[in-house]
């Protein structure tokens, strides 16, 4: 699998010098990207693509290919696949459209494909996918980029990896991503994934440097499989997937050819294996912030902080629906509060009115935080000031020296905090229910793992106990076997 | 209630030359933007600010004042209020803090508040308010605008009206309408409203030039006055309402004491009343442009059309799951779709692909509008050219003319959406899930009317009815009278 996001040689097969080729922009946004390894394009005119050297075929490489990535008519694709199994590779993703999902034709030129890759011991992505882009190897053969359009992606590294069924979704991600302080570890986009699938992904990311993994799904190819290769995973795997509805399920399998799937199966056992299902394709960008630079939400009660009064009754409601619960603070900490400064209010929701210094801000997160009486934060700063986003980053630090959460929502219109994630990289949400539920998956991840080491420990304990028992049994029998010896 | 709105002279009370002084910012917003009636700032000085004629007393001003914003200390406004009396004003708007949401004390100043207006025949906004915007007539004596900030607001004036009982979600939504192509009418800030209340208020919007009715409520001051006024508005109102949780409701109080309300009672009442319940404030700003810019939707057939395939399946299970349903296409329509272009799928979700032409665009609106098959249209057009955007434009173009909705969908990163709505000025949605609620609350409204105009009609043949029998009756009684008379 290493081969697939870190390869050496790269062949392109498709890239030419045509009018919009699309083999041509995976060629170029290497170049521009900057990627070490050595690339090929394949093309029957045997052409060079600018400074990439160009072949008719990749048995008249000499290198030893890491990768192939086929983008040429699906009819063609078998031949290729050929070719490259003779020119021993293993890896190859395919990119081409017009198979499965296409009607039968298509599936039986798929039929083909896998008995060609099966013949060769070849693995392949696809087809109909983009494929793979890896941040910190610095290598991507998504078709279609135009140099400069992810120059951020890749300077701008992170540790969240996603697998997606979709190139839209995964565009939207990706282009989402930018304004968040979450940074992308990798993406695969998967298509028809006939072989290669979700469960496979999830299990390579379960030991490699991401931190939390993202899926958007049309369809599971294999349940079973995908839903034990999760349990083994200690990261938080969260999970868009389409198909709530027949009619959304319907719609999906016209897409990327996949099978409808019982949803409330899925959702139970997603359940199971620790995965939160999103309830929004925004989720898949918005949440991972909250594990990559949050500590976990330990407990239930959360404190609500706000320097405008209305946001506190709003983010109560959401708190309490989600099954959260508003902390319950003492005399003494009421009475620490309204000791920083004018407070309009000190229970919970804690209303601080406007023009409050930095070191106030600090002193009531310290207070809060140390307080023992909560377990969690929502402080929804108004950013009228540049004291009050000084106010934030105080607060993400505070966070992590007391290893309890804060979910932080801006009231403010959305152009204002973007600019203000952009400029100041802070973890922040742009609408109540958004933050509650980062809090809720947050303290659902963390119980769920809980939960994990409780059953491993149960099983630790329980072999112990059953080896004690056998070497108790063993010494008794040793003992009452010894007066017969004597 | 008019010279709340459209005021010829305009008393600030307590505005003074005072660093950091709030009513001096009302006199220099009203200055700024240009507002046509007379303003004088009212202190114990007596002095100036900038051009504001400054007076120490309200009976000193020779001219007749429609309305006074007094923003000084609690304490004192109850003498102000006789003051203003005296000078014969009837409008007040009262923007101090520290009455009834602030415990005992304030509650008793609240109380000799309202007996002083009572005694002069005052109705005042307030207390703990910001009083009125008004785009069109442009007053405004919300405190603490700088001058600049809302140029635009004033600028590009509409017809959505909000009565807002927060500061903070007023400004959130003034500033987020932005980027909207629904404009701001009218916002009033009625903070304890412990005289005028938010039904006096739909009272008032139910004849202006409003087209959509906004409303943030933290607490319901009077319920069976509300809704009794908002069954007689022709017009949407969206309410977001504080208080579905206990915790929320408690919140709420302490804000602007207001009393907690039955939140299931309220559900149903808004439910009879045509009101639509907002789940999350972003839809305060977000569904307005949904009645101001397209027709209704007056049946449940929703065909969504696509360029960017997976967003097909995902907006089908929304669509689903709000209650409308996925239109189903004739053959011939399929047919028809089919001749347009290289599409993927003709059938509902219609995958269309990339690189169409705006004629083929605009063909498949064609189409879809014209078949009577479908009752609304869910564009998904990914913007990756600016051929896209062009047929977005031509799609409301068509919509208008067709009398069907749609509710578009741009599925790019927020900040793209934003800016392509900033430049180009058309109603697009920011995620499926939102788009998929406008369209559900555009036909929620369109049959609330349909069947208020049932409910009229068989009112009027009852009453024809009644007439007739009442005639027939009489005719009989005559008649019969009659030989006795001969």
């Amino acid at each position: 699998m290493e081969k697939f996001f870190n390869p050496r040689s790269v062949a392109v097969i498709g890239a030419s010098n045509s009018p919009f080729n699309l083999g041509a922009t995976i060629c170029n946004i290497l170049k521009h990207i900057d990627f070490k390894g050595s690339v090929y394009a394949i093309n029957r005119k045997g052409e060079s693509i600018g400074d990439t050297p160009g072949f008719s075929s990749v048995l008249e490489v000499a290198e030893k290919i890491d990768l192939a990535v086929v983008i040429i008519a699906a009819k063609h694709v078998q031949d290729t696949i050929r070719e490259c199994g003779e020119k021993g590779i293993k890896n190859i993703i395919i990119q081409s459209a017009g198979f499965a999902e296409g009607g039968p034709d298509g599936e039986a030129l798929q039929k083909e494909l896998d008995e060609a890759s099966r013949h060769y011991g070849i693995r392949y992505m696809g087809p109909n996918c983009l494929g793979v882009l890896n941040t910190h190897s610095k290598f991507c053969c998504f078709f279609g980029i135009v140099p400069g359009m992810y120059d951020d992606v890749f300077e701008k590294t992170g540790s969240v990896s996603y697998i997606i069924q979709s190139g839209g979704v995964g565009a939207l991600v990706i282009d989402s991503l930018q304004a968040e302080v979450s940074k992308i570890n990798k993406v695969v986009s998967i298509g028809n994934k006939a072989d290669i699938d979700e469960a496979d992904l999830v299990d390579y990311f379960k030991d490699d440097n991401s931190s939390v993994i993202g899926m958007f799904l049309e369809n599971v190819q294999c349940g079973r499989k995908l839903f034990e290769k999760a349990k083994e995973v200690d990261k938080p795997i969260l999970v868009y997937k389409v198909g709530r509805t027949s009619e959304g399920a319907k719609a999906a399998m016209s897409h990327t050819a996949g099978m409808a799937n019982n949803d409330a199966i899925f959702d139970s056992a997603c359940r199971q294996a620790g995965m939160i299902r999103l309830n929004s394709i925004s989720e898949l960008y918005s949440l991972p912030k909250m594990f990559t630079s949050m500590p976990p939400l330990r407990g239930k009660r959360i404190a609500v902080f706000t320097n405008s009064g209305a946001f506190g009754g709003i983010a109560a409601d959401f708190i309490i629906s989600s099954g959260l619960e508003m902390a319950s603070l003492s005399d003494e900490t009421v009475n620490k509060l309204h000791k920083t400064g004018q407070l309009f209010n000190a229970s919970n929701p804690i209303d601080v009115g406007p023009g409050l210094s930095k070191q106030a801000f600090i002193d009531i997160f310290d207070i809060l935080l140390s307080s023992g009486e909560i377990d969690g934060l929502l402080p929804i700063p108004n950013v009228w000031q540049d004291v009050v986003i000084d106010s934030i980053v105080e607060i993400v630090k505070l966070c992590r020296a007391y290893k309890k959460p804060a979910a932080i929502y801006i009231p403010n219109a959305p152009e204002r905090i973007i600019s203000i994630k952009n400029d100041r990289q802070i973890p922040v949400f742009e609408s109540p229910e958004e933050a509650v539920r980062a809090l809720e998956v947050s303290h659902r991840y963390h119980n769920h793992l809980l939960k994990k080491e409780l059953l491993a420990w149960q099983k630790y304990y329980r072999e112990r106990a059953k080896e004690e028992r056998t070497l108790y049994r063993n010494m008794n029998q040793s003992m009452s076997l010894r007066p017969q010896a004597l």
